[in-house]
């Protein structure tokens, strides 16, 4: 298990981690199975989805603001209620397969960290799992 | 793998299982690696969110129940309908690391069951994973 | 780690596939532990909900159609913006308990490959994992 840090710049923001998660998975020599990213964080989120036009990831972040709105009933009286929800419905890890030391991604897939109340600092854990396989 | 039963008391309530699920970690003898956390149900979910101020988990519970309205056209005539809708938006798991034989969540994070046709028992799985390490 | 092909016929839909990794699993050898399914795409999703009644996963793909409306700024100018914040919403994979070679569902449910941009086929990607006992 490793970890690194990422610092966001905005109070809403998605960050590609993609390299530096498969940096930690080469580090950690595993071959074949999958890894957990987490991060410990409840305002922040990690999700998959294209890499190759950053305009994907603003637009998920920018519905993610439209459907859970800045004005509503909510109970939390910390201001940051609606980063809380936002989130959550994003998800606090993403596990993705591994095969002969190197992600699985798809062609356009990427990782990204969801920041829904920054600026911050945020660590994002990677967890690999070796699946002992039966021989070659 | 081990289960434990959780009981709901109403329609739509987030129930903290942090200890719980801590307590099933430690039963296994897991040292490091991951649990995941599953409900077979259709109709609840697992959310990781904070912990410390329990409005936050009922404030996601209240976007759940405006985002995905009683009154739509539904086809599934049982009447539960957008039940199932909300807990696919949060999902039947979490997946969470384990390190020295503890969770390793955030300092604010706790796991909660999301109950979205209570009142129920439901049933919570906790499955761990051992990720052998290459240590001393 | 293996792999199949679905194919959809519609721009939205939802395909069972709970028999398709049940296989999968059972080709693998997989005894105790957990199985990840992941899809190596950015518009198209998996989730777990009922599949005793397929008017539920339609309800699912509808109200999210609903959520992510067609008409909204997007940055991203393909004509398939919707698809991939929709497809981020329900996200690439899902995790779930095997248990004495058998993936471990609850009575009502069913994996399903959520299409947010078909007709296409699309890949699906099963990695089990096993998680050594500590003997009987």
């Amino acid at each position: 298990m490793t970890s690194f840090v990422v610092r966001s710049s905005r109070r809403t923001e998605a960050i590609e981690i993609t390299d530096l998660v498969e940096r930690a998975c080469h580090q950690s020599g595993i071959s074949e199975g999958l890894v957990l990213v987490f991060v410990p964080h409840t305002t922040a989120a990690v999700f998959v989805n294209e890499r190759a036009d950053p305009c994907v990831a603003r637009d998920i972040m920018e519905v993610l603001s439209r459907l859970v709105p800045e004005d509503f009933p909510y109970s939390h009286q910390e201001g940051n209620a609606p980063s809380h929800v936002r989130a959550t419905l994003l998800g606090a890890s993403v596990t993705l397969p591994v095969r002969a030391g190197k992600l699985q991604l798809g062609t356009w897939q990427g990782i990204f960290l969801a920041e829904f109340d920054g600026p911050r600092e945020r660590r994002v854990m990677v967890v690999p799992v070796e699946a002992p396989g039966r021989g070659p």
